[in-house]
């Protein structure tokens, strides 16, 4: 789960603003309070500045999270920080989609805008 | 029914407006009218500022209507206002959506903004 | 077809501005040209002033259509005049999506906003 | 809904054994018990014999119905003994999928095969 | 959960084997280790010989259940044994849909045949 | 082709912005360059002033051009123009989605506002 | 709609039993009775024997019924019959699926097994 | 993994055949060739003799794959093989859908049946 | 990938702003690093000034990038700068949905706006 | 496209009959009478006897086709050939799906059982 993990390459047409979204259904973290595994659906949505994200790293960084017990909130707001201190981009946005739990599912979203 | 039963958490990110989405197709109360019992799925979003809503105690709470008499639009109100009573949330908005009865189905929505 | 079939209670919530929709897909009135019946799901939305209209007194309403000899765009124009006469809402809507006639499929929405 | 409106014409290939299928989602009648509508989608499917049942007149067979108060079963069963006289196939079903009516979906089918 | 709520009619069509489906998703018991709520889809199905379930004591027999403590393959097995009780079916089948839980969804379903 | 075929009648709630939308997936013409036919889903949606469509002559309208040849910005513009001119609505959009053809499938979408 | 449209080319692995299913939305002829245009989905599956139909000719003969008065169950019948004289099959299917008229949909199907 | 995890109920209607199924879209384990994570959506589906499978155990059953290295085939080999070993049932089969690798989605499925 | 094949032909209706989509599920390149084939659903909107694309060339278009290495978001840009110096539309965007890797798909999308 | 890519590993499980089923979307090879490329999903499900194929190299194997001029007829045989001669599995049957020509979708499935 360390930002370490996340490798970037320039932006091959940072001259022009556009959006790229990554999208997966295979995250997996572990529920801090049950001990039990948790399962998502993370999308990163992005305007890159100078870099974009390494899709492999992007990857690798998701299972970072597969022993780490952590809350839903804590998971999207931490992804958006760790990509936003890497990438540094124009304006990112995460949204995780949790799997049901008592019955209830749940989604947190978070935005970022650069200053 | 009750809003003691709302457990609540500090939102582990304040200074940042993100949205949080929970949502149920386990919810079921009694019509007041004909004593049957009304199913609907719930959706509830919001933007916290100091608190989140604990799940397993929002389990709870949509449980305490099980057998209590109350018609739709009462339904979507009170769950917004014991929400926004325990939470006090910066945005917060209660969707209802009800199964078919007498061949009309019904959804009932309502918005809470901070002042 | 007469709005007096249309019944009222009082809005629990009229402090605040929220949204009611009821949908059927059980709606069937006949073809003035060629006494044929037609079909039809009718989306009702409004959010409520004093007044809500009563479920069952709806699904009677929209029973009355069924041996009327009227055209697509009269009678979403017609459910609407009538809703808000017996209802008086902040504001209304009225879509009626008919089945395929010839090929072609209609759907006619109209839209009222409290002056 | 009597089987005179029931129109045929000569099946134009009878040393072939093939099967129709005629799907209609507006049929309408009315409960005897309650005096309210039904709604269903009818499937009849058969291989003709001699004869195939011309379409517009199945279409006003359907519509003979409409005022006619009868239960799901014999709805169904009516229909295949109709189409069976009137057509006398070498095998039919009739399939009728009646709307939720107290959170309830039904569907009944019938079987016929020419002895 | 008695039996005895269930009522019957003559079978309209007693000469035919014919099928009859009702399906229902707003079933709920509650688990017997628990006292959680659970919900389920239910399908019943069947091939009456005399007598025929009337609907809307169905509806209140499933509705029985919604105080009672009772496993998945409980519930399916005595719904099955109370329907074919009361109906004497030439054939039926219960099958239990049963919602998510511990990230597991489940199906229980059984047969009878007339001996 | 021709606009004549088009037929309207008055609008019986002139003194209400509505909006009337028209769907069928029966549109055919020919391509001029290779012969062969297209195929398209036609969407017409309006706000009509003093006139509506006629829904029999829409329907014949657009099999008039079973037989032309005509390319797919042709199409969708030429049908807006015809409308336009017949009915002089408040507000008109013709949207077409043309099959697959080489791989890639095509949508062309056209607004009209009265001045 | 003449038969001679159809070209072959030689089975390329007749020692073993194989299916190809070729399926068009895109088919249209004339009712004989109205005059009016008729659609569908054309389903052909066959288990060749020396020959396989080419694909660009069976357009060319599914293009040939669109000036052609004909009814669904002779379009079906036509079609196997077509197929059947040209390619010789061991086994083979033609489905169609026509559009719905006067509110209901048609699906004919027929099947040749070689002697 | 280990079998001894599944922990069993008694069968409460041995007398009867009918079937149990649990799907989980929630299993993870590790490819032995490159030690990145695997998931998979299992489906277990049998019909109990003597003992049911509890479904708590299941779950953790199926979580104490998370870290071991194995390979698709090996899996439901596996699940099957302890099921069995456990629950001695009439009947059973697993079903494992494993995500997109290099493209390629790839399901594996076995069944057991009591000699 | 030369912006040579892009051929184009008169707008047919330059006084008007109207939209056109092309959208393709054939598209395919090379992953630059790894060699292996990359596919992605490509969809091209803009608001045609004096030209619009010939449908055919864009095909071949899209095809002369069968063999050539080049990354998710190059290949979205790149599309977009050929585009516009080939038509010198009024308004462009094209989107690019390319296939799960390493259990992430990813989607790129850019924009133009005449100056 | 040569069947020396394909690679093996000892089957895990030779003593019980299950199946493995690998489908992609992703396959593509050169129609060759229009030198245009064709895409096609590709569904390959077997019982294994003593060897299963090896994932990766199964990838490699569809990817040889890329550059291949070869008819749909001829690309289904030729895998479930090359597959047998590789693999020798119990039973095996390969279906493609192409996508869209001249409106027309074409599938073709062979089947091998072992002698």
């Amino acid at each position: 789960m360390s930002r370490e993990i996340l490798e970037t390459f320039p932006n091959p047409k940072p001259e022009r603003d556009y959006t790229i979204e990554h999208t997966t259904d295979e995250f997996t973290s572990v529920c801090p309070k049950t001990g039990q595994p948790d399962f998502a659906t993370i999308v990163l949505t992005y305007i890159p500045d100078e870099l974009c994200v390494e899709l492999k790293s992007l990857k690798l960084y998701y299972f970072s999270f597969r022993d780490k017990g952590i809350f839903y909130e804590a998971v999207v707001n931490q992804i958006l920080d760790d990509f936003v201190a890497v990438c540094s981009p124009r304006w990112a946005e995460v949204r995780g989609m949790f799997n049901i739990r008592g019955g209830i599912a749940s989604e947190v979203s978070a935005e970022y805008v650069k200053p």
